[in-house]
């Protein structure tokens, strides 16, 4: 295929590309920028066809320079700004990068020489290059690591192929309109934020970028802006379902999706967004799959609490028989990075992609997530799913927060236990007796353990691992 | 994938997937159908994983034997309701189909056994099938024989991949939205009309078929049937426009764009669908290449007279030294029935396909089709296309019908004359001057010679070949 970046110069030059609502960039200012970011690349000597790390936040600088890599046959590693120094060299060392891009604003001291902040890159005196000419859809165009909650980082290889299979199944399942415009909250180096950008090169939609999550100014945003679509984690939606409900004038006119991803949506949620014309799509997708490949449509919700929806329109889906959530799709990733097995043991001799999460599928085909596999307790027989009495134990009064994990148990091989975060000291009978009266009784934490936060990963996830450990 | 027929039937189960205007299907009802005429079809000896042929009008009867053939796992051949009998067995044996299935009303007393009515499939006693359960992009869909102007018409094979990317290509330059609704007035057995039915399956759409080309009949659809988009030819659309500008009134409000194919507007055609609002998209595109490759946008319409546009998304387009568009896209087909080195001869060393089209790109990347490369007349070291002389006849008084062909010439190599069609004999002089005021002089036809009717394929199009042996 022709540069996708190129192509867009062509098809849609006056569009607005990106924007971060006060400075913005055409497609056909973003490829001339891109030609001459992709110069000072060279005279950086980051040499094209190399990989080139990248750590940044969501800023049109950090926007830009994704382009220029992407345009000019570079490979983008991200990197998670949440990781210590020592966790980014690790995954520095692992690609076999040319170098690490970094927003100033990020920069540390005790980063090594062959980190280059932005601004030098930017500042450096050189003649714009070609873009390269085409894409082809095997190529690797980005590498993420998973934020794993258990073992080392793995990159998972992203080929256009990848992210064109990816955009092509979101827009047959979200629409696509002329005057798209997805404002872009998450992160740029998930792939819940890059996946946007991407969306827009395919799309000749406009990104609006803002830098950080801050539910005011973004209600703001939504409401003034002419932004039609967001990405949203439940925690995201209802900050600003709040802000909505003060006095806010309602979202602008063109506003049509908030796409949710990041675990299903309770039914109090929704009904605050059905009372507020927020239609929200919820999704279910990882890293290894670009993105959403499941998704709920907003009339599906309210019959379909608790579900992640059904398999887009080229993503095939099947549980196996030990409820591991199977998969095949074009926007699967070909592989790890330097681990040229890693995939192939997560994969059936079908050739089914093994998720690692587990799951059902009901008589409508649509999906129910219980949980990852690797953190389900069998309890006398039964499986029993952390997230199921997290989320029961989440109205909990007394109850900040929550994690459950498997303790070993002489009759029942494995019993659920609760860490709690909590303000007062835990009164354990009303808690079993919340769950008694919300759980099967199996389901019930047997001990409930206080601790003064919960272990997360740089993704934010909690490390059931590490509270294991602890038992 | 996973078969689009059960695909859609489980994603958008009550959306209408097909209606005349009497009859409608949902995709639940479609896939049920499909199934218990997959057993029809066994039934009459028409065993899966073979060519069948048909010959079909645009009814509810012929989708729905369309659908059941692609959703069991059969290749569809369709085949010209125009052809004489002998030039359908001939294309019947080609294609080695088990079996031609023929529209009630399409058929004919000289129709061998092997062929049968669709009444007589439909009123098979048969239990229901199970359709295919996956849909390998590789696996061939249909075949379309190209009417082709010279030479023996050739089987195109089009595979599920090229029908999807052509879909998606499709969607990413008109934009898709959840009650998108086609009319389907172009025959389902060319690839005009046969990439709608696609299309519907693929985006979950709604197709609404009219057996014929009525204009007021159609006009009054566009009036008040939610549908939002028409496939056309010139002629359809101007006479469409006809009947928008006798006191009709507006078509709905849903309606969006007409997707014309068969060759350029003309400005005062242009501005009468401004004026009515009517949003029109030019294309150019072939069998070969599933539908439209290349398009033009309402906007870029009035700034672009004569253009087709460009090359959308996933496609790549190049002009060669001699002026042949070249192509690389997706959607282009895998080969010919029966003649597997007749791509390969269109084809150069790099991999493009030769069009067997003379066009140009201008400075902004638009595509003026200049005609057929068989059809140029190099005169005196110009280039000369009919197309355009044609075109310039059109508005000439005392003409009805012309074509233009190369006659050899002593001075020149070869000069342009005209075959007419008109009311009253032929004022040769004035017929010059006109040209002269409106061409350059090596344009203007030496000759103008009288003649009945223009020289038709089974498509419709002009066969300059018979023209020039008249010579």
């Amino acid at each position: 295929m022709d540069n996708w970046l190129c192509k867009q110069a062509r098809l849609s030059p006056d569009r607005i590309a990106v924007t971060d609502g006060k400075q913005q960039l055409s497609f056909q200012a973003l490829a001339t920028d891109a030609g001459h970011i992709a110069g000072q690349l060279t005279a950086n000597n980051i040499p094209a066809q190399t990989r080139v790390a990248v750590l940044a936040n969501n800023t049109l600088a950090g926007y830009r320079i994704a382009m220029a890599l992407l345009g000019s046959g570079r490979t983008i590693v991200w990197l998670n700004k949440r990781l210590t120094t020592a966790e980014l060299l690790r995954e520095f060392v692992d690609c076999q990068a040319s170098t690490c891009l970094v927003a100033d604003d990020l920069w540390r001291t005790d980063f090594p020489e062959a980190f280059i902040q932005f601004s030098v890159l930017l500042a450096t005196a050189a003649d714009p290059e070609s873009l390269q000419s085409d894409f082809d859809l095997p190529q690797v165009a980005s590498i993420m690591y998973t934020s794993g909650t258990t073992g080392a980082p793995k990159g998972v290889l992203q080929t256009f192929g990848n992210h064109y299979n990816s955009a092509l199944a979101s827009a047959l399942n979200l629409g696509l309109t002329p005057n798209d415009d997805w404002l872009c909250a998450v992160p740029i180096f998930h792939i819940s934020g890059f996946s946007i950008m991407m969306r827009g090169l395919i799309y000749g939609m406009t990104v609006r970028l803002t830098e950080r999550f801050d539910a005011e100014a973004i209600n703001t945003i939504l409401v003034n802006e002419p932004v039609t679509a967001m990405s949203v984690v439940p925690y995201m939606l209802k900050k600003l379902l709040a802000f909505q409900e003060t006095n806010s004038a309602p979202y602008n006119a063109h506003f049509r999706t908030m796409l949710l991803g990041g675990g299903p949506i309770d039914r109090t949620t929704l009904k605050r967004c059905e009372q507020l014309h927020i239609s929200v799509v919820q999704s279910y997708g990882m890293t290894e799959t670009c993105s959403q490949i499941v998704a709920l449509s907003n009339q599906d919700a309210a019959a379909k609490i608790g579900s992640a929806g059904q398999p887009l329109f080229s993503t095939q889906l099947m549980i196996s028989d030990d409820n591991e959530i199977l998969l095949k799709t074009p926007a699967l990733t070909p592989g790890y990075l330097n681990r040229p097995t890693a995939l192939f043991d997560k994969t059936t001799a079908d050739g089914w992609y093994k998720t690692g999460d587990v799951g059902q599928l009901d008589d409508d085909g649509f999906l129910f997530v219980d949980g990852r596999l690797d953190d389900m307790i069998i309890s006398g027989g039964e499986n029993i799913f952390p997230d199921e009495i997290e989320a029961v134990y989440q109205n909990c009064p007394g109850i900040r927060d929550i994690a459950v994990v498997g303790e070993p148990n002489d009759t029942w091989g494995m019993v659920p236990v609760a860490f709690v975060v909590a303000d007062e000291p835990l009164d354990t009978l009303t808690f079993k007796q919340y769950g008694r009266d919300h759980l099967a009784h199996y389901k019930v934490p047997k001990r409930f353990i206080a601790i003064d936060a919960l272990p997360v990963n740089a993704g934010g996830k909690v490390q059931r691992v590490v509270l294991r450990k602890l038992l």
